[in-house]
């Protein structure tokens, strides 16, 4: 299973894609992840914003066709910026939104505060700590760069883990309902 | 010439695609228009907004495709609603403008104020007077229905006429520079 996270911006949009991995030694989360790709798109402040909407939506539509990943992974907007930069991230998550739609992905968006407790065990974590435990759970040397593209992976990882909690959940429902073990 | 006025919403997008119209008897503006075509996309607040949007885009690429317009118009959104709302506004808006884009028109933003003022004068217009003034303009014996259409019909309207004022200043400014009357 492949997911692919996405942090939108209009400037720059960071991007992660990271693996399921059955095989692999399971990692501190009790799941085994590898980090196939992590990156940037990156548009031009002086290109009119239609411009880099376009760039923005051919750099994810690209990423899908190359990869086919199985899910995405958007992170949500913090709410409390201005407006104005508000509003141009909207534009972005839009035709990010718009990509994954039209490839047929499933598709999640994340606030940031359950991305930082997904991964670091609490919405108030510091960046510091957030990449700290990418890079644990990754089996990482160090933290993906560049930094942009670390919050695109983070949203993978994110649905990797919440999915995982909701499979255990399920499981743990169902062995009550059945009385067989879970698994 | 063809403009595409878009009024962007996630749930109502409203638009109209305005004519100029080189021999038709000249208009209160001193410049002859008519409406072609105007109505609104409409997408269910309960389906997944990456679904809205791509309803949203499609409807927009099809009005393109079927009109094959010169210019895109899209208005702007108000900064002064709740965040909330101007986040999901830009999502729209994006998928507008990709659509735009794609198809290579040129393209033209114009805030709410700004469309009052070319149709009526004022940026403080009422809805009432602007209809009125659509109206009048486009010589409809009633303002543009549904009501969320008049709204894009108003963006391809303004593009009409601050197009024409930017022709006459121009040309205003050669003949003063040339010497030779303005056109």
């Amino acid at each position: 299973m492949l997911v692919l996270g996405i942090d939108p911006g209009t400037a720059v949009t960071g991007y992660g894609l990271v693996r399921r991995d059955q095989n692999s030694k399971t990692g501190p989360a009790g799941i085994g992840m590898r980090l196939i790709e992590c990156g940037v798109i990156r548009t031009k402040p002086r290109d009119p914003l239609a411009a880099r909407l376009r760039e923005i939506h051919q750099g994810v539509s690209e990423l899908i066709s190359r990869h086919k990943p199985d899910h995405l992974a958007v992170e949500d907007v913090f709410y409390s910026r201005n407006v104005r930069t508000t509003l141009a991230l909207g534009h972005a998550r839009g035709v990010i939104l718009l990509a994954g739609e039209i490839a047929g992905l499933s598709i999640h968006e994340y606030p940031p505060a359950e991305v930082k407790k997904a991964i670091a065990g609490t919405g108030s974590a510091t960046k510091e700590q957030v990449q700290f435990m990418l890079t644990r759970l990754l089996r990482l040397k160090a933290a993906p760069e560049p930094a942009d593209a670390s919050d695109g992976v983070a949203a993978a990882v994110t649905y990797m883990l919440t999915a995982h909690m909701a499979a255990i959940t399920n499981g743990a429902h169902n062995a009550a309902r059945t009385g067989r073990p879970a698994r």
